[in-house]
């Protein structure tokens, strides 16, 4: 899908934000849903998902993204304390030449190790107990204004 | 450099903030200063460097963020209707391993057109002839509020 087109309502995060599909939860409030990817490019991979209905960053309105960056930076900062990273990629890819794979708006959280090359998504779906485990430690970090 | 450390107000985006080194400018404001990345890992990719010395995004003021990353998305609205790229990437690196080079705050918009592999950073510096026709047609297109 190019970056022109429409929304669709049955994206798989649509649903999820819908709560027809499960996550493995990090946070939630009246802007945005994050949760962690289950196909993780790297341990603790957390995907910010904002409520408005945009497909990409470009379309969203301003306030729902300024809302949403400041969670992003929020929950990033969480991930620092709670896994020790040494560095932290953010990342929001538009349209699928671009690696963008669901069409609802998400930004990317991914901490990287020294010396560890960044897994494929879509490398393996992780397990699931690891998940609510980083999921929860993430969680405990988190704080909001 | 890790996650944690001192900002340096020599690293070269600050040198460039302040006039001390040119750049091929595409927009700047009260905010951020934009400008082509000369080590483009796609044609068209502009980096877009907050004005508060924070060497991350993590780091940055809430204000400052929210300021940032309003103009990431205008500027890269600007960047597809100016060169009608397939999609958009909106990166942001924290921390050396993460990718990170310079340590002043900056978040990257690289186009991505069908079919063609993403450059690496640092493969070659573009024509400036080049750089400045990109930024010409990108500012051309550039709307704020």
């Amino acid at each position: 899908m190019s970056l022109d087109g429409q929304y669709d309502p049955d994206n798989i995060f649509a649903k999820i934000l819908r709560g027809e599909l499960p996550c493995v939860k990090v946070y939630e409030d009246a802007h945005v849903l994050a949760f962690m990817d289950i196909f993780p490019q790297a341990p603790g991979h957390v995907l910010v998902v904002p409520r408005e209905a945009a497909r990409n960053a470009l379309e969203m309105t301003d306030g729902a993204l300024q809302a949403a960056i400041l969670r992003v930076k929020r929950i990033a900062n969480a991930v620092k304390s709670a896994l020790r990273p040494d560095g932290i990629i953010l990342t929001q890819f538009n349209g699928a030449p671009a690696g963008q794979t669901v069409f609802h708006v998400h930004f990317h959280i991914i901490p990287r190790q020294d010396g560890v090359a960044l897994g494929a998504h879509g490398g393996g779906q992780a397990d699931m107990a690891v998940l609510e485990d980083q999921a929860r430690r993430i969680a405990a970090e988190i704080t909001m204004p």
